[in-house]
């Protein structure tokens, strides 16, 4: 991690709101606690959502039911594709928070260090297929236009090879990163700083 | 209920997906059946979202999560007034679904049956005091342009006596409920029939 | 008619300005009287449009003749379609009076209970046919982007069975009542409480 | 006036529809082609939007009587500052036939040439007075963003010494304009050539 | 030209940045001093945003450099179809000064006293060829969502005939022109009022 | 340099257009050619922009003038904000190049490995100071809606401490990089992959 290398910029909180602080989870209920530390042990450091939505341990584990009922399903969409859905419509959406910690998620998945900043700015110049091109297509169409959606939308994706799961999965990740875009920028939620580099470097390799 | 006198307008389909009936939940699990058939009690029909989202159990548990989570939680807001950001948030977002399914919750709540129409064409020219206006009035903008919230937003907020409790509570239910506006839309769903007219009419004195 | 259920919420006046009241209307013109009286006998209520405009009988005169003009000329437009014109622009024009007065015209009309609320929120989820959605796709191209009308949407009308004397008749339509749509909401025009429940009931069988 | 010397440029018709010519009115009700003939003689043409509504008479009446109750009516507003309303509303709107026609007209009431051409293009940058100033920051408010009028707008107009019947003048000519914009759009209705040039050159001297 | 019958309408000063006077040039550059006096030559007068630039020599050197480059290059534009493309876009950045000098230039170049009013307000009513139709949408898309420029644009204007270098052309000319619709809107430059009449009048018949 | 580590994603043109390849610049007039070798000596690779404009020469030359012109003079605006406006509206204009290029420059000048991609995404969310928000709101809004510019606007920047000739930078150099947008975003120029990573890493300690 890059946590020696990488100081947090200044001793700003992460949001508007009071929230748990990583050392002292304490308070928290402990199934919450618990998801907390499994990420931090997995990531090296807790993603500062975790700590802003513990404020409210219902609103806590609701939201993470829905985003793991979404991207850890089985489904026509790869990982790394649930994140450019993310990284596209969080763009659009001006979200700082999501664009920087699931443009790192995207880059680690996808072992493609250009390609969240490409979605990020604008998917129509990155580097991918046609494909993903037209479910990114859609994405933006439930992000930004959501009552225009019809027929046509199907017919395009499934000229694409998308069948009609895949389409609500794009609309719900859509849909619910459009929930979390909202809630971030609202409350000012700040990325952790570690989110910036992660993914860009070439791993280096294992002794 | 209505449904003697305002039958289905068509046998259509309540969304573009298929999805289980009222009367044959036998399919899904204990839980999922036992939430839809406590509506159901409680309304005298099902709504069609709950059926909608049936599909996918582990999303249906989700967001009904989070959407206990805001609805039920005490809080600043009144019930009505969480009704009517849900109403006027719909409204820009041309979601027929909820507009006409939470136009009717915020009638029965309010004991006001022209308030749901002011709210979901144009909230300024709505029945509610100045302060509710404000309410709408950020609600409006987390909807939008929740990338442009600042300092400036939660100072007019506080001015109308709201803490930021309060404006979690605002910013949140117009963030999910902006989730199932999108969904909604994407997948056509139609409401019930039923909630057209609910809370229009005075209750007819107890005998 | 609804009256004695549904009374006034309040004593809020029908508008910004100070307009004749239904029961004094004695200093107006005897032409402006004797329409007024001829629409409270039809409608059992004068609407409240009409005592806006009567402050400026000249004003009352040109558009009543433009709207008669327009909407009770034989057609290849039905009567019904001629409301779902002017509900679906007045929807995205956010006019609460059109949206409530038309709306409670074309319940009655089309005797369809849920089309109004349907096309006020978004007419693409509307119970309508192909060619009354091609109607509203241009309704609304007119209403929000005229500039932008060529060829290629007269093809598309024709397509649908449209000539050019029904086009010009949505347009003029359209263009009418983005008129008294601009003026009821910069004047803050507030619907008669009985246009809310208007048409949403079945009629009771006569005796 | 200039046709001797600004020739038709083509033979174009003057709008998508078939219309009566300036030289045989014969087919038309007497008081339609009294009025075109009153204009033609004041003007030295046949302004062609006269000639597209007289294809519809009780239409054409309607208009005019709608345009005559504002534009001649006694008011707060200049007959020049009510022309600055319509050349302000048709720019944004786009509508060639208006910016070019109440173009011309500007100039003339106001003998000053080049004041049309800034008022269409930019109000902002038009050298009139901070009053017309807030009459067009109004009136364009009212033309695209109608329901977003309230208290604020009208406190406004107020300090800049408008009343409330001025400021009803004000959205009126907005509306109507709004129409013919909408309708002159949409049917392609050409300016006739010779209000380009009317009032852009100093009159000669009287003999 | 015009000086003698159009006086400057005020004293006003050209923008909002003190300039060189034309008569009083000589604190300038000589090359831009030279410049300067070669289009006062040509024009009769000297366009302000000579002046307006001139203030900052480089900066002067380096938009004329670009200017011309564009310009005067051999293309498969033609001279009036650049100017087409200027007056275009600066209608839609509501640019006073682009607007009235391009227009002037374009009527001169055309000698088509009425096409530039046409392409100010809205080029779908202009008489131009269905390639300079194509010309100008694509111009008008660079200037408001070059973001969303794609392979289909370029196979539409292949299709109209132009190569990649004009569809260089048409994007280069239209980004130098919204750097200057900018740029003058910012400091509000006026236009001279020679421009305003310039073109529309037929040329005297030589001697 | 990243060049061992961060390979090419694949041998894509960097534009729509053939361009001099960096290993071969001699048909390249002597004074482009002697540009890129300078550029490419500092900074380790020739940025693509380079290659692309040096297509055109008189292009490249007045682009590269301007460029300078603004970049490299003295101004109250140090060398680190003048890279902020570009990235700020880079982001707005979803241009790829000029958000990737130029937040690399923008985190060498300012030592600030996150800045750049907290400017792009929402400036509003930024670690600046009031008087740099204030600089990119200004910055914004000239490029998004320089006809709505007024007084107002430099009233605000001179109260944090701007006076007009850091507007007119600020200004001028938001026109000009909207030039370099539209053209990139209609070329689909790509960043150097070289630019992604720079200024993200501390340097390494001197030896």
């Amino acid at each position: 991690m890059m946590s020696e290398t990488q100081p947090l910029p200044d001793a700003a909180p992460i949001c508007r709101y009071p929230t748990p602080t990583p050392t002292t989870l304490d308070g928290l209920p402990a199934d919450v606690r618990q998801r907390i530390l499994e990420v931090q042990e997995k990531a090296g450091f807790v993603p500062n959502v975790f700590l802003a939505l513990a404020r409210r341990p219902e609103e806590f584990r609701a939201f993470l039911a829905y985003h793991d009922a979404l991207l850890l399903r089985e489904s026509g969409l790869s990982k790394g594709e649930k994140e450019m859905i993310i990284v596209a419509t969080s763009g659009v959406n001006r979200c700082l928070y999501c664009v920087v910690a699931h443009g790192a998620i995207l880059r680690v998945y996808e072992k493609a260090p250009l390609l969240a900043d490409q979605i990020a700015v604008n998917h129509r110049k990155a580097d991918i297929t046609p494909r993903q091109q037209a479910m990114l297509d859609f994405a933006l169409k439930v992000c930004l236009r959501a009552d225009e959606v019809g027929e046509a939308d199907y017919t395009a994706l499934h000229a694409q090879g998308f069948d009609n799961e895949d389409i609500w999965d794009i609309t719900s990740i859509t849909a619910l990163f459009g929930l979390s875009n909202r809630l971030a920028n609202a409350i000012s939620l700040r990325p952790n700083p570690e989110f910036y580099l992660l993914g860009r470097l070439p791993r280096a390799p294992k002794a």
